[in-house]
């Protein structure tokens, strides 16, 4: 049986495109979940955003009962949630983390992501592109298991 | 009067018993409460768990006006919350934290915990009997009172 | 068109007058709430106070569309909260940042403020009159644009 | 009796206006003194600059004697001069410091300040309308005793 | 074959109950003692003091062949004693840490114990009940096996 | 005119598939070229590896009059070479950085990449499939200028 | 009622006259004594020396019941025995560090004395003058209580 | 031929007696001269304070042709003055710091002096009378000589 | 208009030819300013020294009124004045900052210049021909405008 | 006159062949005795083995009169002892220390032993055979006096 | 069959015996190859120096499929070469990691081996002896497989 | 007899006048090198560039043979080669470090220079003229033996 796969984006990304654009572009995460949905037509995708760190931790979990995959885009709490990292922990599946700046490139505070420690891939630096690629390097892993 | 003591249970601890067993045991959280319940069988225990660090906020300024106690389990936010650490400075009574391992074996971010400024004592690595322990010496130190 | 100022309060402000008062004093957050209408009376003031982070940044989301500048006081997640310098990042008007006690005399977990880094101005140990300050200043910077 | 208050200035602010003014604005040095003699009328105001930091020491133990409050931008010297510390830990009124720009969001070696362990309040990024909240808490705390 | 649980006291414990009381309370290590065997009037316990690392560790090496379980509260010597964590590595049964005071609210050089890195479980800041705990921990994790 | 992507290889990499294979997998280099060729039959690749810091340099310096894009797994350079750093900065097309395996997770001394300061993008932790995924994203990239 | 003055000598210090004369100088610890009982003629001297970290210990738990001042070179232990610095803080009276050396020019171990958090006074680099002095500063302070 | 000892005090100490009088004593700056001339009545004191850090190195200075011996209090400047330490380098005769409280038990900027590594001997928390001692082991150096 | 180039040197450089000749060499700073006259013999030299920090931040400012370029040996100043590198930062000339000897093989407090963060160019380790230079460089910049 | 070498032997190494054999191997001490005196049957072994670190201080004091070479096994006090240490450094004759395991790989507090400081040669990771060519070693150097 | 054992030398090695001979010796690299053959004269001796980090992975390359043992000094690219670190994890036999002074009591730089990291054992300051100890550690290793 | 001096440029310098030139500026390595020709054109002057860091430490070796100076910049090898800080060890002539750059103005990582710690004197921030004075500065060390 095919479940859906889980993009779940983080704090203020619901601004994406008007939010400081020479950094982000000017996509915005309407745009985003189009991509996505483009990307694999025949997997179906529960696409979210929350500004709330509980919250992210509770779709995180609920993604261990209901979906095959996760991409996600944590934003600021990649970089200061343990807990959301505790919750990631949990899942069986292909965990992929995509950043659509290159965070390295960045300043200090946004260059050691937690939830890298439990994240099967990485994607920083390819724009909305990123999730895109994220989907499908999640499709792989699932097919070949 | 006897007022309860407050058992407050942070993020992720909703799915002990499935979360790592093999560093956290296989026992569920109802399991915890009932071990709770029957340790100290006079006393009331308000048993809580949250994903959000303002929830655990808000239920220690809740227990400043209406529990003698707090035995606080405070996961991942021992780490990061800073805002938990204030609201316990504020409370009167005894404070126990509990963590279920013993977290000093474990990776570096989860060694110092903010919580343990604030708290009485802290009880590591003993599992859900440290739940218990931690009820007892609270009554203990509000029996001296 | 005189759109309001948001004064943003964050965690455990809610109990300020009986919180560690030696340090924060004996003023309410309603008496602070009172002399910033006060302070500027001829300018709406939008005065909030929450305990969760993902509610500071969805109001600095608001302020964005709706405010014409920013009096935050951030309290704990000052220093631990990157996901509001990111939406503070956003906003285009002064931002002014009011701690109550002067924190730089405090422990070292109070010594660096992410919010800092996205602020016009910083106010700190002046108590509640800091806010006074802190409108003040906002509105001339307004008058000069 | 009345005393006055003394307001220090450290190394480099008698270039004020001329000085990287992308940084600290046009306004010269006389003019931040017309305005904090135009923001405390009934009070003499003692305004001084040095480049000296013996110098800014001495004007302090002058201060005990004969200042009721400090307002002072010691400009490099808060982040290099434990004597100025020293001498300001004398001093048994209160001591605002200021500074024009926003010294958080600027390199390293601006960001620890030693004046800020002694000072009561600290106001920074608001221009030369820093002196003058400077000098109106100065005179509320003054008022209360 | 029951055999004894060690409770092993390590520098200066021998002085409790007049070694700055306001930290570590007026109950003498002989009330200490009092209180374990109380705890578990079923188990032999072998309760020792010494002011020697040699001596500790060679305690422990004595448990290893004679003792079920270890509870230690190594005093100065869990912060610099890597030889007794060599030792108490080795030890194939429950080791219970225990310190009266919570060593986590006190000086940064009482923060990092080497014990813990060899703990099952860890207790501190609940003075002589600490003990107590700590022997039915012990007592429990044994009756487990 | 359609100018080929390099695809650079640095040390060890020709050891792939035998190398670690826990870490890497089993796929060789020749595996991964044949994959990075049918990423994108219409772009000539030019396909390298080298154990040699100043040869990896001199192929960058090569790409700028070349190539228009650069794929490059620079491997343990990654974290040691700022000459490679600084030849990519004078590399005006986009730059795709990739990591076979997760480095986030890994010791520390394969967290901080030199190369990352100078990429467009970073894909790490995806296998042979990294490649792919930064071929077609550095098509995209082309495609828009 | 006189009561001695513990002169507490650490490890290595048998050896003084042949280790090291280059940093040490060729008094031996016999000359030593002599000079310290020359010192004070009237006050009973207790002059030791030990190796064992435990003994000083011990010594010092003794000096608590038996000695007005403490003189002690603790030597090697003085940057690593937190024992040392815990039984120094239960000895009510003056305690006076010497070392011969001026260990401040010496390498980056010799730098932070544990000692020194507990001592009344400092003396360091002045040979075995210090000791002199030492008492003498020790019968001084004693003499204005 | 006798030539004098200077006798150097650095900033803030022209306000010895009335300054934090709970760690510096109430004994004034020239109380302490008076026991530095009575100390060595035989040898002439060249006793002189200033709040400059250019002044202190001048005197050292000329100490180096008109004096045998410094005696210094360097006061904040130990910690802050490369310049003095060049100084101080320069001067053949001894050099004594003296510290009226004991620095070793203060905050963190007052662990590391400079002016230490080019002291002969250093003294600190004895009070004024380490002025005393540190004159007199300067005189009997000098006699060996 | 030819206006002179200010050559500035810092503490202790009044001492130069006796201080620390295996480091510093023998000339003297008199030497220094001959072989400086003769380097640029059609450009007025404006030579001066100083042991102040203020009186350096003083020269700094009047050559922005009065010099086209500086050449300064900061010395101790190089490595704690921010107040020196504020004031050099005002200056629209080239500064070339020189020493005498070559500061990073020497002991860590001499590695890091403020100074250096302001300057056009840096010279260390060529002695007094360093000056010459530096001046050299100096003229051939301006000749370039 | 040939006198014997020293092997001396630290904490817990008395119980070789039972502590973490995966670590240290199956070899009790007294194998590796046996391997000593046959590496060299014509030099006397004076073979030991202490738990205190005051016993190991001693036992290279005798050493300095009675041994021509020191092999030493340190174990955990290698990391924590400045005593043995400034003891060694006073040893004229080659001293040798030996590592079972290769301390270099393992956890970061076994890193940095303060007895290579003055040891003439470290062989680390090599077993018990270590001993064998430790001894070999101290053997040939004394060969070549 | 029996495989060479390769003996792989780093950069600057061919200049053994002349290179700052106070530290090195005066043996020269074929002095040490000559021991090398006579430590064991029944097994091939792959004896090689290079100046280049890629050399000498290629060289541990080609030992996987060509050698039973590796005996290696790298000499600086220990401490900076992560590729080497990488290619010797790929080695399956024994690594002894050989330098011929006690870099442990050299400069800080000189400290940390990354090849100590991926070696079986490791000799350091024993001279040219250190080579024949290697060689005949390995021999010993590869006789108990 | 008139030997060369070498000028050793390392990795990327055959870029120089098309590399970031807002850094570097518009001159090509042939300029260079013809400034540096017309420099001293009585001595032979061999030049040469390389991006091998191996080679850079071969020329070294050959320069001890046959070259009377050194002028080296050594580019991003400056930063992280310790063989190359090894091989200028062993040159006995003047060794001048030239930086085109200010690299004490850029990112962290071009900071602290291992080639400084060989070298007699560095130069860096004066374009090609650096090379300029640092060949005449060789010239005028060597005139001085």
């Amino acid at each position: 049986m095919t479940r859906p796969i889980f993009v779940l984006n983080g704090p203020n990304l619901n601004r994406l495109g008007t939010r400081e654009p020479h950094i982000y572009g000017t996509a915005t995460l309407a745009d985003v979940e189009a991509l996505c949905r483009e990307a694999l037509p025949d997997r179906p995708i529960d696409f979210r955003q929350t500004n709330h760190e509980g919250q992210l931790v509770e779709w995180v979990q609920e993604a261990i009962d209901g979906a095959d995959a996760i991409v996600i885009n944590p934003a600021a709490y990649s970089f200061t949630s343990i807990a959301l990292l505790d919750a990631l922990k949990m899942f069986p599946g292909p965990i992929i983390e995509v950043h659509i700046s290159n965070i390295h490139r960045r300043e200090a505070h946004y260059h050691r992501s937690y939830v890298s420690l439990a994240a099967t891939g990485v994607i920083a630096g390819l724009g909305p592109d990123g999730y895109v690629f994220a989907l499908k390097a999640a499709e792989k892993i699932l097919s070949r298991r």
